[in-house]
């Protein structure tokens, strides 16, 4: 068998094209929530798609090492090595040590905003000039791709997609927090989601935290043990919770789970606390709820402080429950919030490939992350910020209006004869003077241009009409204008091919084109 | 000496960030740019920044393999090695060979849009469905960033930056190349370079060949190193391209340029083709040159003939040589293009580092490429497109109007009192609702929120104007209203702080707010 390698035009497993339409909706939903983003002050900015993989540091959800879920290698120029005090190591003749440093697609958009923030202020931090309280404030949103290497690639999930964040660096201030989950809001209702058909859920690691610690779940590893679990609970409900809070389960397919083991009395707590929630619908009685639950716990005290400080703002702000709410089994599975954590899930629902009724989720996330700059810039500077999956929303914006997102094609015109040529060009000038896209079909060899072709590819690229114009028109001084969005729609009715072109096609004086395309529904 | 690796907040050499002012000027570009192409029918696209290596081809400009130039590592997953049929190849016991295959970054978008088009018809051009003459018509355009491994980055050079394309793939009507060029002259207008501040400069390789071929200069390796003297005219000027024809020069370092050692009768014939254009301002003119030069020569009489056709559609729809010229020095780096070449230059100039006067030079470039999709899809599918230097087109803009690429920022409300808080959030909401965008200030803890710092903060962000609102205000029912963009102004010539002052601060009812702040000039 001979072993002769072929090149095969195709994307990397995870990788996607996007086509116009697809894009159109992208572009709505960046331009939509980037207004909302900029009338509260925040700036465009943006970053690199590849950095340094130690710049970018581990802050990958569930991953406790950069090198898992991400697309690393190796730069291809050699850099010397630095010190913790930025300057170059050196080896023992004294020669810079040099290495192919580790290079990383960013994994998401906040990481390298520490980047930017750390990168800008780590000289006057070492100078000692910045310090905790002066730290500056910095306010920006970004938009691009990130990376992530999924091992394992479930069926909508990609390894490329976009992310739409706005962060707050520099304010320990919860009314920024309290700020970004009414930003969330105006922006879904400015992309298009019906107030009522999402909402903003909030919840506090700092009550979380104190709660637990008040009934006796402390250290790291209990801790997000009993996160964990709790984080499944819109996937496996609130039996199978409890079971995996004590002795463990048995799952669908006979596998065993293990347990956290806790006793009887925590779980019961626990549980209660999660169900504070459940069919209580004023924020208020769920801090009062919270308030029970977390005992006095003084960290869990602060946490239900910032909490009634978010929801006075946003009573003051007219924001009231059919917007923004509290869920103490919000999670989020980020590692680094240490503070409010917020979600936008949407509450439509889909039918799934085998009819059954599905919901379609988180489609935004953020929460208040004090520790993270600190890992660069060793200076605590208190952040906090949101992140829209924009790949993710356009498939819901596809979902709830199929029609609404095709893009929108140009007038064609078609291509009868060689001689006619300048004119088609010299007509298609015209047009776009008066604001309307325009397209002369150049396809191939002029005489393979054959009009079925012509009218296929007006069609798929959903042209709202085409003009014909022959030897014949010209001399009479008329073009033939087809409309094609109104012969789609008389094809579903319309059965006689004679009074379909009636309806359809209209002659149309060459002096009287702009205005008659220009009248066509839907054209203005 | 302790070896610790410190971990520096960093960006990777030649990658840069885009701050909001930069941001504002690449988005303007984007905007008005793409505007002018889907006027002309071209649809938005979008392909990953990330390709297989072999799929991207060996395109780069003067490099013949994709190592050179270009990021590039092997994919964390292991794929099995396809053959030249498309399917899996097979070791002696019949197993898939495995492989981690290579991916690059993609170093321009002409290639990824070669893969889409070739990815999209490789099934039908294998079952013989899909011909040369009926392949289909492609029309689009995509931007977004792009990656090149440049060993020495020169100044003003990045490895990361920006390009805007717009491509026609299957057509060979030259047409689709002269409208490109009209394309190219009124985005450069939209975008906001005057008419005369640019040329449209169009050359075509088939000339070119042509005339070497008729005074005897054929076969790839002596044609591509003619091309590449030629190419270096705007830096050398004409007598050392004479002198690189001949027997080479002594370059001003005193290093040995070795010549081409064509005949002189060969470079006499060489100097005057290129000099067809000096000092003729018309294109028919040139095209008269051009013609005696190749003196018959089939293939330059070809290219003569598709330079006739592109004149004539130019002259017919007004653009004449204020905006479109030929220029038979035009090259354009990659070896790919088949047919005419067009370059946009800013005839603009600016002052260097040691106060040189020096020109802005070629900020857009395109060309006919007929053999591109061949190389992945194994049939003819002719082509042709142009790209926009995002990042140099805004280095341009930058130095023709240094103060308009400021990015406005948000009317900023002081934070003075805690207790009035609430109230700030309501006013902004109120400014917000009538279009203003209008940031509350949250720096860092709220008892270090020194006046000073946030009139910085307003100040670097460019806010046209800074509301103040204490105690007594409030009690009055009044704000402090600070025009920050007329106090600016006046600091240049208002050396009396309470003229300055009485002039820049105005005491506003909280009732006529909205009403004033609109009215502030440069607010609508």
């Amino acid at each position: 068998m001979k072993m002769e390698r072929g090149i095969i035009p195709r994307k990397i497993k995870g990788f996607r094209d996007i086509d116009a339409s697809l894009n159109e909706l992208r572009q709505h939903i960046i331009r939509s929530a980037s207004a909302v983003y900029r009338k509260y002050g925040f700036e465009h900015w943006d970053t690199p798609v590849l950095e340094y993989a130690d710049a970018l540091g581990k802050y990958m959800p569930d991953e406790d090492t950069v090198d898992q879920g991400v697309y690393n290698f190796r730069n291809p120029e050699e850099e010397p090595v630095a010190g913790t005090d930025g300057n170059e190591l050196r080896d023992a003749d004294a020669k810079a040590i040099m290495e192919h440093h580790a290079l990383a697609l960013r994994y998401d958009l906040t990481a390298p905003l520490a980047r930017v923030y750390a990168e800008r202020l780590w000289q006057d931090v070492k100078r000692k000039q910045i310090m905790e309280t002066n730290a500056p404030l910095f306010r920006r949103f970004q938009y691009g791709p990130v990376y992530r290497y999924e091992l394992k690639l479930m069926p909508g999930r990609f390894r490329e997609f976009w992310q739409l964040d706005f962060d707050t660096v520099g304010t320990n201030d919860v009314a920024a927090d309290a700020e970004a989950c009414i930003i969330l809001a105006e922006a879904m209702e400015a992309i298009g989601l019906n107030r009522g058909t999402y909402v903003v859920k909030v919840n506090n690691r700092k009550v979380l935290k104190g709660f637990l610690a008040s009934i006796g779940v402390t250290g790291d590893q209990e801790e997000q043990g009993v996160l964990r679990v709790i984080d499944k609970l819109d996937k496996i409900g609130w039996s199978d919770v409890e079971a995996e809070l004590g002795t463990g389960r048995t799952d669908s397919s006979g596998a065993a789970v293990p347990g956290m083991n806790l006793h009887a009395e925590a779980i019961g707590r626990i549980m209660r606390f999660l169900r504070s929630a459940t069919g209580v619908s004023s924020r208020k009685s769920v801090l009062g709820e919270l308030e029970t639950a977390v005992a006095g716990n003084n960290l869990g005290m602060e946490g239900i402080a910032e909490l009634k400080n978010m929801d006075a703002l946003w009573a003051a702000l007219g924001f009231d429950e059919t917007r923004i709410i509290f869920d103490p089994t919000l999670m989020r599975g980020m590692a680094y919030y240490t503070g409010p954590v917020f979600e936008v899930e949407s509450l439509l629902t889909f039918k799934d490939e085998k009819g059954k009724e599905r919901k379609v989720g988180s489609i935004c996330g953020g929460g208040r992350y004090d520790g993270l700059v600190e890992k660069l810039l060793g200076l605590k500077v208190p952040a906090t910020g949101a992140s829209i999956g924009v790949d993710r929303l356009a498939e819901l914006l596809r979902m709830v209006d199929p029609a609404g997102v095709t893009a929108k094609g140009p007038v064609m015109i078609a291509f009868f004869d060689d001689d006619l040529q300048t004119q088609y060009y010299r007509i298609a000038a015209e047009l776009r003077q008066a604001g309307i896209d325009v397209e002369v079909y150049c396809g191939f060899f002029k005489g393979f241009r054959k009009m079925n072709k012509q009218m296929a590819y007006a069609d798929a690229k959903n042209c709202p009409a085409v003009i014909l114009l022959g030897a014949d028109e010209a001399a009479k001084g008329v073009a033939t204008v087809k409309n094609l969005k109104l012969g789609k729609e008389l094809a579903l009715t319309t059965f006689d091919k004679k009074e379909w072109n009636a309806q359809v096609q209209k002659e149309v004086p060459l002096g009287n084109l702009v205005e008659y395309i220009l009248g066509l529904p839907g054209m203005k």
